[in-house]
């Protein structure tokens, strides 16, 4: 077998003016432009790993120059190199001596290196020639294992427990392969619902959702008291009270208000709330749930392995939310699919954005197939914008994903795209006067 | 009065080559080279804002560039509009709403926020003629809690209770004032044990510091047990057993390791081990502390207000290290001070690097003079290196911090200084090979 060099990263700072139309608005974010910090390994063999993270528009510089420094760990060295210890090359791109100060293990470097792994995942299962789930269901557990860092979660989830985990894991798996090549992975809906909506546009939504036989949906929630019921009284007269219902919060407030707050929702019997308060507070997730007797979902902010550990250990969420890139990649996912699986919890990834949908499909594809076996309680979240950009979009049937094919990671995007859409010489930000970043182009949530 | 505005704010990316000396190396830290993200408020009354934020060299400039973006908040305003409401200000600094998502309020982006708030409150003292302390400790209790974001921390400390303990905290300032006029702040040293010092190194240095009056030392261990222990018999033998020894293993280890290493520690009856684990493991460092029966110490790299309130909320720490420049200036640091009076566990700020000695010395004034007016197991850390580079150093006598005068937050570099030292283009990096960053100048931890 010839062996495949990185030869070059390539990055590009990708913006999609998305806040134009409201689309992703919530309490918090109320103009996203849905963006990515985007890389591309390109290497002599012929194939490129594709890799993104997400992000919200203005700051995506700063995580284009992150992987520039972060990418100096795999520029030159060999895919076979790479893959044959992952943990290792994880501890190489998150333990710079210098650079980890900066973090560790969160925020801007962190979603750097995400970017740089996606991107390793996307090659290496396309080496493979299968989809990153295929790759991952096929490796034994010891090759699983080998993907993750233990150092700082083992009080939590010892090897000993990943491997038997992952072992009757193997039980069952072509069942439920068959299955879902049948009916696809249940998802649940967040279009309808964004905080800029009108009412009208709500109802027109729901309806049409509801023909396209979605039955969750999720509500954005964190505005006047009045507003959010109003809202989710407009959802519920659409959906009906069988049909599930999400609240979303987006971190809007204190736990004490968030408790109070949660309460106020429990009569449009949420089946869970998401983000009621900081994403940093464990305890206070823990204290909501208790308090309000609502199900409390939150991981989309969550920065890295070791406090989706403490949010399991605290008892603090009932819905582990899993996101492709703000942790580690599928190095650090695996990590806490096998600890929401060992504490019971289960795992409902965040998508939406941009590539998120992509990505998260493989995660709970394995993790059906290999680590929690359960589609019980779990739907992947699905949000209807930018997909025409893929090479290899998601394919949505009757409210589930249906199982991706083409090998690889599924994220790679158009090169017609990239070069419309990069920031900010693509055509789309040449034309506007957002290009420079204005100050009077910045919005402050709280001002 | 004539306003002061803020004309321009020029921002240098600041290295010092510590690591060709192994200064400051640790068991996860072992070749810093002390940087500073460092910011100049330029105004048009002839007073300059500095402030700097403290990093290890490679990554700098991604603190620098989020000081560009933030500083878009600042520019072109009065100081009197930035400090009519400070917590405005905070809110302002972290709130875009496109820029959160990198964070919210941890990691590049609020080291970006901490050096900017630094520059402000370093303008606002000078304009006002006092050194920081000053400005707070003659500031009212409802002044102070207007600097103080309580959105996500009031669960913890409400504004009532942060009334109360300052109000509490103005009975007997001035004869607490007048003992640190005689005495000096209490303070120990670090400079003896770093982890690539040999054995007779560290005999010599201790000697030097006994001599010189210090009577608290630290040592850094996370090496070979065995070596770790050797260490600390060595720091022993020369400083005896009435004086203080704590141990430091910047997060070297897994919660069950930190246990096992800390008891093995505990026969050099350390005063304090700090940063056993990861420094996200709130649960991690409250089990490390009830099954090592030794005082925690953490806080260096703990990102924000809200992990605080949990560290003590799980009562996971004995001791809380602040850093004037990880979160948000004196702002946050106001919120911890309360916090940690509120929950009886004394401070002792994290310094050391560049600028946090002369920084945190304003912080743990004000908390004897107002807040805990208590020196009881509270002393500030204190590192030898790189002083002569202020305008207003630190003065150090008989291991204490004496008051320090100047108008400001006395982080104020000299200009050869700023210009030597600028990266890549400072006479001390166009020598050397490391201007580029090359691949091999870049040091993994694990690898």
């Amino acid at each position: 077998m010839h062996s495949t060099t990185i030869t070059q990263v390539r990055v590009i700072d990708l913006r999609f003016p998305t806040s134009r139309d409201h689309i992703g608005s919530d309490a918090v974010n109320v103009d996203p432009d849905y963006s990515a910090a985007y890389c591309i390994l390109e290497t002599d063999s012929g194939l490129e790993g594709h890799g993104l993270t997400f992000t919200l528009g203005r700051g995506t510089d700063l995580v284009v120059s992150a992987i520039q420094h972060i990418s100096t760990g795999i520029r030159g060295r060999t895919l076979e190199e790479l893959t044959r210890d992952l943990n290792a090359l994880y501890l190489n791109l998150t333990g710079d001596t210098q650079f980890r100060w900066l973090g560790p293990e969160k925020g801007v470097i962190h979603l750097a290196v995400s970017a740089v792994l996606n991107a390793v995942w996307d090659l290496y299962a396309k080496s493979e020639g299968k989809p990153v789930w295929a790759l991952l269901a096929d490796m034994t557990p010891a090759e699983i294992v080998r993907c993750i860092d233990f150092r700082y979660i083992s009080d939590a989830l010892s090897v000993e427990d990943a491997i038997e985990l992952l072992t009757r894991g193997k039980l069952g798996q072509s069942e439920r392969l068959a299955q879902l090549e049948r009916e696809g992975y249940p998802a649940y809906t967040t279009s309808v619902g964004w905080f800029g909506f009108s009412d009208d546009k709500i109802r027109t939504l729901c309806q049409q959702a509801l023909s396209e036989g979605w039955t969750h949906f999720k509500l954005k929630v964190g505005g006047a008291e009045q507003d959010d019921l109003r809202r989710g009284h407009i959802v519920r007269e659409q959906i009906g009270w069988t049909n599930k219902l999400m609240v979303d919060a987006n971190q809007r407030w204190g736990v004490e208000e968030a408790i109070r707050r949660t309460r106020l929702l429990a009569e449009l019997n949420p089946w869970w709330m998401e983000e009621p308060t900081s994403p940093d507070d464990i305890l206070g997730h823990a204290r909501i749930r208790q308090e309000s007797g609502v199900r409390i979902a939150t991981g989309e902010h969550c920065h890295n392995a070791v406090m989706f550990k403490q949010l399991l250990q605290a008892e603090a969420i009932d819905v582990c939310q899993i996101d492709s890139c703000r942790v580690a990649s599928v190095n650090e996912n695996l990590a806490i699919l096998l600890m929401a699986a060992k504490f019971g919890v289960p795992v409902c990834p965040h998508a939406g954005g941009v590539g998120l949908c992509e990505y998260v499909q493989h995660l709970s594809v394995f993790d059906f197939l290999s680590v929690s076996c359960s589609l019980e309680n779990r739907v992947i979240e699905y949000v209807d914008h930018l997909h025409e950009h893929f090479v290899a979009p998601v394919a949505i049937r009757r409210g589930h994903y249906l199982l991706p094919k083409a090998p690889g990671y599924s994220a790679q995007i158009l090169p017609a795209s990239l070069a419309e859409f990069s920031f900010p010489y693509g055509q789309t930000w040449q034309a506007s006067s957002e290009q420079n970043g204005k100050v009077d182009e910045v919005h402050i949530i709280h001002a």
